[in-house]
């Protein structure tokens, strides 16, 4: 059916994935154990309540990543198979190498590294920035590629959070700046570099379909359903983490209403674009977590939705074809006008929560919130302590800098080293084809078959 | 392709619906702000343990009508999208109105609108309602007109849901006769009035394909998997919502295999329809919505499973042929077997229940509950108090009766309103196809693209 | 199209279901109640906290049941329809037999049966084998074929869980020997006595499609997802059910990437088999659960995962083709590869944690949790007293012989009363086709509308 691919990059994959494997068991076996539980909890309860408490938000996280992320990249029609095989492959390799990467780092000092549910949780984090990036590369990148890609980013993201949220103390809860806008540049700085000024044709294969399209929405709407949980799993339980749910729930209505509004806007005829929706109703939820956990009132979250919501549909109708014609930038899924426009939106919003709310409440968006398991002091002064809300505002958008600056010069590295000869790209013919990743029993290439007359019924009533 | 539609419509949906998002804004600036924590809660951890509480059923419930209720609605094999995509808008749009009604009506006189977990829950419950009414004119109405009946629709179910629970004191913690039988009979009254005595001639896209089935029976699964949260998230914590979910359990396992007896006698050759599956399944939890948390021993949920899926079924193969050849009454997705039909047979049974239940054990069917951070003295005489139950079961009769009333004279005046001359319907010719409302990259469509051999050869494989 | 299923079975399904309905009310009605909650617990309040510790577990098994098993089955490109119903009716019934028998057996001699959320739980764990058995023999078996098994697999299940669970006290929280193991080999038997010496050929409707293995991979996606819960809903709350989590997470994990590897390694041009990649990133799920409660160390789940992968790949390319060949064994689903290898891997594996650990902290695996909600000497002296750590191991061992040995010889009976003339088999022609037992409304067997063009364009158009 068609030129089979490069015969060395066959065993890469399995060959590097495997040795990981290996290093990931050695290093387990020697340094990780559970955490010895009766040292930090003496009553069972608490841990079972503890349990009870995150276990099904990280449940729900599970899931958004897994089906609802895998989902949405099936608007690829021949390229569906992969779409979710690779989302689930990176998930979980990049996973296991941020844990290994947070033993040695944060807990080595301990001697042991202690295992638990949070661990596991704040080591996905990281692996969904792989899964972000990708986006702007999927179809025409190898899985061995999309593994590189995962090597660099997941150090250069723990790096990056911990230069962002503990140096510089800037407050996101939801990941909008450290995770969100973080990804989108890091993504964009492998296309660029990968892709160089060459500008990419439309390829044939690219086009959704309705029935991918449609596939497509429902990750959108598995993603939409339980974005909240995603916000809200590391606030603090109480107050704040039921504020946080519910700035996120308005954010997110309000971005699925204007994203109807905005898309029957820019289409002709009124129409809407199945991508506008998949991505737009999407955008309230990654501009939210900056704020969401902040003492703003109601009618702010839902206007940061309904204004993400339209960067992120103009940002497909005009900024895309723009920078795609100019920067020859390769953006497949869109990842800036989902994850980077309204990232930096969010990043604003905090600032200027921040701001406001010194000077409506002498001093703390946190005002309005009883201590919950935390020191008093901390609510009284606000979460920055005797900082100021002006050197807060600032460090919020000192954090928006480095998260961008030091994403995209990462990103262009991660993407020059995907350009080694070593990783054989896809040739243009078979990018976006399952075909080349997958072993499909297709009728043409099975001799033995022939092509019985009940062969062909059966393909026609498949078609109907 | 087609005739494009008319040229007004093109701007009314996201005008209007522009115009409401800013009104909505405007709304919760001057009136809505969070609830005020501290003046409820002294204590963090109670409020953590509320939220862990109801936030997962709330999850759940979002599950089933973003993307349960959705893939229910894509059995029509070329409006998948448009059916998605309308069922959420939809639930955003009603929801966000029923949250300004709601703090209009309710909240109003306490000067400031608090908003909690709560407030959402119900004002999706009333979202419920709209997304079930529209099932009867699905497919053959504009997104603007949904949007009338959605404007119309929540306010009447907030005054129905006021009469019946807060004036009659109905007792119907599931919402079988303030959801379930409201929305039906509105969204009877509606296609009546809309669509009159012209009838619908059997379009060729109506039919479902093996395909579109199959995920329109993921839809229904996911419904069945979560209904439980759904009829026991306003329970009383604790021994009355354990009764609810067992009920609800029951109910759904008895409806689900009593479903494939029903379908299998009725249909030829012993076969078993797909819409009988697909809605049959789900009858139990319907009906079992005003039982659910009263003290009926297990066997009467089984039963009242059991008998809701045959009058399900009953009523696909029989009455709604029946009504729409004398009454020309169009009903596209069956809304009155699974809603009508088992809601009658659920309210009919609170009755039976109260009556019975007061002859057993002198006086209430919830002497076997203890009281669960309830007073006293509403289990020991029963929660109607001393009404007596003869009092009661007329007054859920009464209920019915005021749900079915009312609900079929305002569908049919907002039916009437729809068919205003500004809110074209789509010509017959359009009816069920995703093409008039997505900007669907058709091959046939794109001029520039051309037909070479390599997009014949995908169309090709796609198919296979 | 075909010709007509014989007559008799016909009504054989509906008649036989509907005497089981009536039956399960009669003993319903008769003997079961709900659980006098009075009487257990005077606390509303301990209720409450009780419901929500279990009730979102109990969620998460329901979907992988209903919507993640059933998805799994519809690999099958002209079956979906048909395996994802049969898994749900199958469901359904098994559970309300496992009910009825699990009154009968175990609570009968209390006079009143009562019921709750974790009998219902027991019996769907009942279910699941039942479940798992008919993958041995999808697509080519009549429902009534499937009730039939399911028939005599719970009670026999009940049994053989009694035998090793309660009199050898084997230690198996998540199932593997009592549930996986079982199942696999009750299925095998079956398999074996129903098709006997007869070679079944390649059908061409066998042969799954890009399609349908997207679908068939996305309820393996929502089978990872929900696994932990699955194997930690019946652990101890607190310690013990956080242990088994974590190490579910991992041994999947550990899974996933190690199927990719060994697939690639396998398979021609280091391609993927999507069928490797469904079922083996399950097989770590299935080994993990007899040692998720224990004190094993991490790096143990990740080898344990990584193993049933490498197990789970090498049999379905090697084995399954061998058994095949050799003993005529059709196994449809590759069930010997995902529940059958692991399972016995995981029984494995729990004899020598149990060995190790008893060496290492001298006495017991479980040393390192503190006793929450259970009896202080239970924790001290192990969970086995003072049997001794390698009476323990032998136990195990003993368990796994009995699951195997059990099931076999009565899946071989079950398969012989499959064979019984009045239990019709589909004709080789018409298996694997959801039109044997679905009324799909076909555009060529529907004499009155005719191909018009409209029709015509309209098959044309659902193609791409």
């Amino acid at each position: 059916m068609a030129a089979p691919p490069p015969t060395r990059p066959h065993r890469l994959l399995p060959l590097s994935l495997g040795l990981f494997q290996g290093a990931l068991l050695l290093f387990f076996a020697i340094f990780v154990t559970y955490d010895e539980p009766s040292a930090r909890a003496e009553d069972g309860n608490l841990v079972a309540n503890q349990l009870y408490g995150i276990f099904p938000l990280f449940q729900d996280i599970q899931v958004m990543l897994v089906v609802g992320l895998g989902l949405l990249l099936t608007f690829l029609p021949l390229y569906g198979l992969s779409a979710i095989a690779h989302n689930f492959l990176l998930l979980n390799f990049s996973t296991q190498w941020a844990l290994v990467l947070q033993g040695l780092l944060h807990h080595f000092r301990h001697g042991q590294v202690h295992l638990d549910l949070h661990n596991l949780l704040t080591a996905e984090f990281a692996a969904v920035t792989v899964l972000i990036s990708v986006g702007a590369i999927l179809g025409r990148t190898s899985p061995c590629q999309l593994l590189v890609v995962a090597t660099c980013e997941v150090p250069i993201y723990l790096a990056s959070e911990w230069a962002i949220v503990t140096r510089l103390g800037v407050l996101d809860v939801g990941g909008t700046i450290t995770i969100h806008v973080f990804s989108c540049y890091f993504g964009l700085g492998v296309s660029k570099a990968l892709f160089g000024a060459a500008r990419q044709p439309v390829h044939p294969k690219e086009t959704p379909t309705p029935r991918s399209d449609l596939l497509s929405l429902v990750g959108t709407l598995i993603l939409w359903v339980f974005w909240p949980s995603f916000v809200a799993v590391l606030c603090q339980p109480g107050v704040a983490q039921h504020r946080a749910i519910l700035n996120t729930l308005l954010a997110m209505s309000a971005s699925a209403v204007t994203t109807v509004v905005a898309s029957s806007l820019l289409e002709r005829d009124g129409k809407l674009s199945p991508g506008h929706l998949q991505n737009g109703s999407l955008a309230g939820g990654v501009a939210i977590g900056a704020v969401a956990d902040m003492a703003v009132p109601p009618v702010a979250a839902l206007a940061l939705g309904s204004l993400s919501a339209v960067a992120c549909v103009l940002g497909f109708r005009f900024l895309t074809p723009f920078l795609a014609r100019k920067l020859t930038l390769q953006d497949q899924c869109g990842i800036h006008n989902l994850h980077g426009l309204p990232g930096i939106l969010g990043a604003a919003a905090s600032a200027v929560a921040i701001l406001v709310a010194s000077e409506d409440t002498s001093g703390s968006p946190f005002s309005q919130m009883s201590p919950v398991g935390g020191n008093a002091s901390e609510a009284a002064g606000g979460r920055w302590g005797d900082r100021g809300a002006g050197r807060q505002a600032l460090c919020q958008a000192a954090g928006l800098v480095v998260a961008i600056g030091g994403s995209l010069l990462a990103g262009l590295l991660a993407g020059a080293v995907l350009r080694l000869p070593c990783l054989a790209r896809p040739s243009e013919q078979l990018c976006f084809d399952d075909s080349l990743y997958f072993n499909i029993q297709d009728q043409a290439e099975s001799p033995g078959s022939g092509s019985t007359a009940e062969e062909e019924a059966l393909a026609l009533k498949e078609r109907v």
